[in-house]
C-alpha cells in the first residue's frame, strides 16, 4: 500500500469508497449494524488486526481466564500495531460488550488507529472521553464473558457480514464502516478522491439549480465542464 | 384537502394524529423502523409522491442505468412537486442508501417539502447539511444500485410497513411518520389541534398535581373546566 | 434493602454491577432493546413497581377503557410509590407507545424514580423535556391501546427478556438497565463500588502507560499498589 | 356456550373461523408461529386454561423447584379441565420446551384437550406418540427451567402474539391456531359452519369450470343456487 | 424462449439452476423464505406472470372488494394464462394467506402451471388436494385482506427477495424456488443439463470410492473420463 | 472418552443430555436452528471435526478455489476422520448451501458419522438419498461460494449458537443438536441413561394414572419403586 494512501482514505467518505469498489465488482464490503459510538470522533483509517470470538460455554470459563497471559483478547490489545485498526467478530451479538474504558484507554495509549467491533461496547459513555474511533453494534453492559470466548487472531474473521482479512484496509464515518481489500486500496483511493472531486462541482452546480438529469452521473460534458472549473481556480458556481 | 389543513399538521404531533386516525378505525398508519435522520430538522408535513423499488439482479445492472433520463429514481426527483413529499419503498432495506446529498440538494432546491424512505440515505452528514426534513431507516454508506432497481412511481407503495398512495397526507416527526388517507386529512387535523388543546390544558392540570384518573382521558367535567379555562384567556393553572 | 444501597447505586455503572451479577452467577439481568430515552438524563436508580400489558384485541376495546378507574396502566400511575420504578412488560413491541408526556409529568410530580419499559414511549419530545429517567424500546407515537391491553399489576414481569420481581433493584445509564434481586441488592452494590474504586486507579495507571496484561484484571500487586494509592491520598498517577 | 359450539367448532377449518372474526372486526386473533407439532394429529378445539412463563434468572433456581406441589407449571398440568386447553404464554421463545412426554401423557390421562404454547416442546416424537394434539413454535431440547420460571395461572396472556383470556375457545389445525373469544363463540361457530357450507358448493362450481369472478364470494345468484343445490340433495356439480 | 427450454428445466435441480446464474454473474435469482408447499408435489416451472399487494389499510376495506370485477388479485386468477406461474408479492408477510383451496382449483382448471407467493396459503391442506404446484412462505388462516390490498399486476416485483419480471422462468423444488432472466432461460437450461450429466457420473465415481479433491469440481481427467463413459453407454462405475 | 459413551449415547435422547448438561450448570450447549434434514434418518452420534466459512468477498472468488487441493472446505471432507462428525461454521446463513450430495456421499463412502452445519444443504432431496445423517438450517440452492470462503479448520467455531471445540461430543435427534464437552461425555452419557431409565418408569406410572405432583421429577419414594421395578424385572406398570 502506498503511504499516501491512507493520507487520502482520511478525505473521503465511506458513500464514495463503496461505490468505487461496487465498480469493481465488489458488493460485499459494506458492513451492517456497525456504526459510530461517538458522531463526534474522527474518521477511522488503518489496516486490521483481527479478533475472534466464539460463544460463551460455562466449561471454558472465560472469566477466571481474563487475567492470562495468552488470553487472545488481551493480547490483541498489546499485539495490535500502532495505526492499525482492532476488528473483532463478535458474530453480531449486540447485547453484550466486546471491550469498556480501560482496554481502550490502552489502545489509545498505544496508538491504535480504532476499534471496530459487531458486538457491544460497554462502559460507553467513558469509551467516547477515551477519544479513540470506535464503531460497534452499540452500547451494552455485560462484559465480554458474558457471551464470548477469545478464539484466535490474525485469522479471516466476519464482522458486520463482511469478510475480514488481516491486513486489509478499513475507512469509517457516520454511514458505517467499509472494508477495502488490501490489493485494491491504492488504486480505490485514487479513484475516491477524483468522484469526490467532480461530486463536488456538481453538488454545486445542483445547488445552483441544475437538474439531476443529465448532470449526474456526470456526462461527459459534465466532465468537461468539471476540468475548466478546476482550471479556472474553482470558481463560485451559478 | 383545505388549504389550511397542512398549516395545521405542522402544528399537531404524530402521537395525537396516529390517536385521531384510531378513534376513526385506522391502526395501520404508523411507520415502523422509519425515523427522522437529523433530530433537529423541521418537522414534514406534505402529501405523497411515490417512487417504488424491486430488488437489484445483475442482469438488470441499474449502475450503468443511473444516467438513463428515463430512470424513474431520477425522474421522480426531477418531477415530484414542491411541497410534496417523495415517498420511497425500498422494501425496509436498511442497508443500502436510496438518495445521497446531491438529490437531496436537488429536492431542496425544488421546494419539496420532505423524503420518506424505509431505505437507508447515504452521506448522511452532507444530507443533513441540506437542511431537508428526511425520514429513513438510517444511514447507509452503499448506493441505490447495491440493493435495488428503480421499477415505478405515483403507484400505490408500502413504506414502513403502512400503504401510501399517492395524494396521502405524510406528517414526521420525533416519534415517526403517520400517513393520513387524502379524504380524512380535513378532519383528522382539526380534531388532532382539538385534542391537543385539551391536552395542554390537561398536562397543566397534572403538573399541578391532579391525578390522571378522572381527568385523562377528558370527563365532561373537565372538558367544561377547559372551555372555562379557554375563555378565560388560559390563565395559569394551580 | 440497606438505606445506603440506593446511594451507592447512585454512583456506580450498570456495566460494573452486570459484572459483579456475573460474578455471582447471575448471567440473565440485563435488559435487551432498552434504552435510556434522554441520553442527557440522570442515572436512573429504584425498586421495581410493575405493570403488564397482553395484546391488544378488539373485543375487549383499550381504548374506551382508558378512562376507567379500574384500569391498571392507569391506577399503576397513580399508585406506584415514590422513589420506586415503574416497569411495563410490553412484549418487547417497539412501535407502540406505553405512555406520553401527561403520564410522565404525573409520575413525576408523585415522586416516581422513573420508567422502564420495553415498549415504546410517545410524544418522545415531551416525554425528554418532563425529566423523568426513562427507558425504553425508543420513541413511538401509537397510543397504548393501539397494541395493548393492561392485565394486571404487581406480578412477575419480562421487560427486555429479563424477569422482574416487584421490589427487585433497577439501575439504568448509557449502557441500559441491569436488575438486581433485591436480595443481592446490598452486598452487590457494595462489591460494584469496590470494583469501580480499583478500575479506577487501574484506568489510570493504563492512562500512564501500563500494559493490561497483569494489570487489568488486577493482580495481588495491583491490588497493594492500590491500597497504597488510596493510602496516599489518591496522588496523580505516572 | 351452547353445548353444540364444539362440535360445530370440530368441523369447521380455522381459515374460515378467522373470516367470521375479521367480518367482525377482529382481526387479531390469529397466533403466528404457533403450529401442529404433528400435522396427523386430530384438530385442537377447547376453552383455554392458562399458564404464564417469564424468564429464567440463576436466583430463582426454578430447576430445583421442578418438584413444588405449588409449582404453577405442575399444578397447571393437574387442575386444567377435562375439555379444555392448556395455554401456555412462553413468550415466543422457541428454543426451548415447555412440556415432555410426561406431561402430555399427564394430560391426555386426565382428558385435557390439547396444549397450546409459543415455546417449543421437547421429546416431540415422544409427545407426538402420546396423541395428544399439541400446537408449539417447533421441537425444542432444553427443559422449561433452561428459560422460564413459571409465574401464575389462569391470567390473561399472549400467545403467539394474541392476548388469549381464561375460558376463550381455542381451534387448531393445519393452518395454526385462532381464539375466538368466549361470549362470540357460538355465533362464529354457526357463522362458520354455513360459510363452509357455500363455499363447498363454490369449489364444486369452480371444479366444473366456474371463474371465480361472479362466483366467489358469492352473489345473490350464487346463494340462490346454493339453495335449490341443497333443496336438491346436493347433486354432482357440472 | 425456445420450446424445449421448459422440457429441459423440468428435469435439472434448483441447485444446478442456480449454480449456473452464479457462473454468467447472477447472485441474487433464489428466493429466500418460500418453499413448497406440498414436498410431494410435480416441480413447479413456467414464466411469470405477476401480482402486487401493498398492506392492508382500514380505508380501503378489501373485504368488501374481493368481489369486485376489477379487483386486481381475482383478475390474476382469471386471467393467468396457463402453463405460466402466478407469483404473487405479497412483501414476505408469513402470517396472512394470499390464496385459499377454491382459486387454487380455478387455477388449476385453468391450467396454470402453478403459484409461487412470499406470503402464506389458507386452508393448506385443501390447497394440497388441489395438486397445483405451490411454493409460499407456508400455511396461514388469515384471508388475503387481512393484510394486503391487491395493487396492479404484470409489473416487475419482489418475491422472496428477488425481482421477478414478468416472463421470467421460475424454477421450483425442495431447495426453493429459482428465478432465470427471461433472456438466459435458453442457455442457462442446456448449461445446466450439461452440468448435471457430469455430475451424475462423479457422483457414481464418489459413490465408487474416489476422492473428491481432483475430481469435483471435474478436471480436464474427469471431463475426458466422462465422454468415454457416454460414449461406452454409461457402464456401472466401479 | 470411554469405548461406550457412542454406544450409550446413540440410546438416549438430545432432551435428557440436554438436562444432564444443565444440572451441571451447562445452559449454552443446545444449538439453536440446526434441524434434522431427513425426520427418518438415524441418530447422529460423534465427535467434532470443525471447518470455518467467512463471507463471500468478491475479490476472493470462491467459485474458482473450488478445485484447489488446500481449500479447506475440500480438505475437510477428505480429512475429517470416520466416526467423527464434520461440523461446520456457516453463521447460521440459510439461505446458502454448505454441501451438496456428491460431498454427502464422499463422507458417507467415508465412513463420516455425519454433517452438522448451521448453513443450508443444497440438493437436499440427493443427500437425503445418501442417507448419511445431517442436521442443517433447511435445503438451499444456492452452492457455498454464493455466501461462504472457506477459511481454516480444526479450530474453535460456532454453530447454532453454540461453541463446539474439536474433539467435543455431538448427538441429533428430532429435538436438534446437543454438544457435550469432551471431558464431560463419559460422565453425561451415563447419568443420561439412568435419568431415562427412571423417566422410563414415571411414564409408565403416569399412563397407569399417577399425578405428576409427587412423581415427576422423581421423589425418594418414587426412586425406591423404580428400584423395585427393576428388581422385579419391569413388570406391567398398573
Amino acid at each position: 500500500m502506498k503511504s499516501r494512501t491512507a493520507e487520502i482514505l482520511r478525505t473521503v467518505t465511506t458513500a464514495t469508497l463503496q461505490m468505487q469498489l461496487m465498480k469493481r465488482g465488489l458488493r460485499h464490503c459494506t458492513m451492517r449494524g456497525v456504526r459510530a459510538l461517538d458522531a463526534a470522533a474522527p474518521r477511522l483509517v488503518g489496516s486490521a488486526y483481527t479478533l475472534r470470538f466464539v460463544p460463551f460455554r460455562e466449561d471454558q470459563d472465560p472469566l477466571s481466564r481474563l487475567g492470562d497471559t495468552d488470553n487472545p483478547a488481551r493480547r490483541a490489545i498489546e499485539d495490535c500495531p500502532a495505526q492499525q485498526v482492532l476488528v473483532m467478530d463478535a458474530r453480531g451479538v449486540a447485547h453484550c460488550g466486546t471491550m469498556g474504558d480501560i482496554l481502550a484507554m490502552r489502545l489509545k495509549v498505544r496508538g491504535v488507529a480504532g476499534v471496530v467491533t459487531d458486538g457491544g461496547v460497554r462502559d460507553a459513555a467513558a469509551v467516547r472521553e477515551v477519544g479513540l474511533p470506535v464503531f460497534c453494534a452499540g452500547p451494552a453492559a455485560p462484559a465480554t464473558p458474558a457471551a464470548h470466548i477469545a478464539a484466535d487472531r490474525q485469522v479471516p474473521v466476519a464482522c458486520g457480514g463482511v469478510a475480514v482479512f488481516p491486513g486489509d484496509m478499513l475507512v469509517g464515518d457516520g454511514d458505517g464502516v467499509v472494508v477495502i481489500p488490501a490489493p485494491l486500496a491504492d488504486e480505490v483511493a485514487v479513484a475516491a478522491a477524483e468522484q469526490e472531486g467532480i461530486e463536488g462541482f456538481i453538488f454545486e452546480l445542483v445547488r445552483a439549480g441544475r437538474p439531476v438529469i443529465g448532470t449526474y452521473p456526470p456526462t461527459d460534458a459534465v466532465r468537461a465542464q468539471y476540468a475548466q472549473w478546476l482550471a479556472a481556480g474553482r470558481p463560485p458556481v451559478q
